[in-house]
């Protein structure tokens, strides 16, 4: 299995604290040891690093918790390779660009019987069924949507429709961005945290680093972070429910969509 | 006007040492002030860096110039900015995928009349003639080769053709790659140098560095550097002919088209 960090905020806000935490469960606290990356989009653009080697050894991993790169939607990952090798094209998270947006995917859990979903516009580089899984989504959406829908919530639950398809052939915790949005869907494990003012401090549990938000922030800052598992010890994490589909915009949920029931 | 700087080599080489002289001129010794971008096809992967900032004081160039990241294509890009605004949507070099390879391409040169160039599978994130040019000219490719050419040749002579094309609009000095051959195209200015045993010492135009590739290098190892001005000032660099296409590929050309005659 591997892990997700995501960050949706509604100033361009540095991950340095967060991803602190983080890359030490890539080979450090954690078994996550087959590769990591991070994504982000800033002001318009968007740009990933990505690294096939533990995150806790990475030097990019270091510029990068050092470095801060101010973004209102960040994704990151890291990897316990299940399905396909070690490799820099096995490595989250994958990009394909649709309506002039580049779409940034980064997935946990394995799917059974992916090989035949079926592809269209998108194929994948590399050789798991992460990538397939994002190809075939992706296709999927652009398929139904050929250009950028004026309302976005029919597009949303046809998002949420191929989730609920996807966690069918296994485990699918999602994180997913188009630079607009970012979309998070519990497969069976993502928590969130939303810290507006006032703010408080913050004690990560996986490295001895603690942060006085309100010194790195102004009041009107909304900033909220997803993991598969809670970061911090002295903060009140939200669990997602299985099936559940958050539509992210400046730090705030947008949209909610729940499973039909069954899962 | 921007600078170009690519690498094909028949063995995973660093291309740290023309990597540090080239960042010099992004705002050093060149005034190519406004971003830069560098991309590595490694073991079948792809990964870019890219950043809005000058490159002579980027954190992130001077990882790139110190990690050495092995790799048999490269592709890099200094940018001084005419058409599009200084952001990171508008850095170079940009990315499509086809056929499951990603594409990379980077672009030296002015264009008029670029918006009229028509648009299928693939749309600019930002908004720079380049990246406009990459979208229309991988479209043409993909709708004229659906499916990868199981014989490549057709292929590249639909590339020269569409690079002939483009240069009719003004300037188009091309480095393409899908992770199995780099593509130059000359329109005005490329130059090469070829790198084999017996390997010889060279010493940079742009920084104090001398390197002696004998002690980096094994005797069966064939490197080769294109750039848009020669990067160093004791080998001899050969000039490309406008409206000349070179396939490399494993460090050596593959292929040399040629302009029709009139430019």
């Amino acid at each position: 299995m591997c892990e997700l960090l995501g960050m949706s905020a509604n100033v361009p806000t540095d991950i340095c604290f967060s991803f602190a935490g983080f890359l030490h469960r890539g080979g450090g606290t954690g078994p996550h040891r087959d590769g990591w990356g991070i994504a982000f989009y800033e002001a318009g653009g968007y740009r990933d690093f990505r690294d096939p080697h533990p995150s806790v050894e990475s030097p990019i991993a270091r510029l990068i918790r050092d470095y801060p790169i101010k973004s209102h939607i960040v994704i990151s990952h890291i990897r316990q390779a299940n399905v396909g090798q070690i490799s820099l094209a096995n490595t989250h998270p994958f990009t394909r660009e649709l309506w002039g947006r580049q779409w940034c995917y980064a997935h946990n859990g394995q799917l059974a019987d992916w090989q035949g979903l079926p592809l269209s516009f998108y194929r994948p580089v590399g050789g798991t069924d992460s990538e397939h899984a994002f190809c075939y989504l992706l296709g999927e959406l652009r398929r139904r949507f050929p250009e950028p829908p004026a309302d976005p919530e029919p597009m949303w639950r046809a998002l949420h429709e191929l989730c609920e398809q996807l966690r069918g052939l296994g485990v699918f915790n999602l994180l997913l961005a188009d630079g607009h949005y970012l979309y998070a869907y519990c497969s069976t494990k993502l928590a969130h945290i939303t810290r507006r003012a006032p703010f408080g401090e913050a004690t990560l549990s996986d490295a001895e680093l603690c942060v006085d938000f309100v010194e790195h922030t102004t009041p009107d800052d909304v900033v909220s972070v997803l993991a598969t598992e809670p970061l911090t010890h002295n903060e009140a994490w939200v669990r997602m429910a299985p099936g559940e589909l958050l539509v992210w915009r400046d730090g705030e949920i947008q949209a909610r969509l729940k499973s039909d029931g069954v899962s």
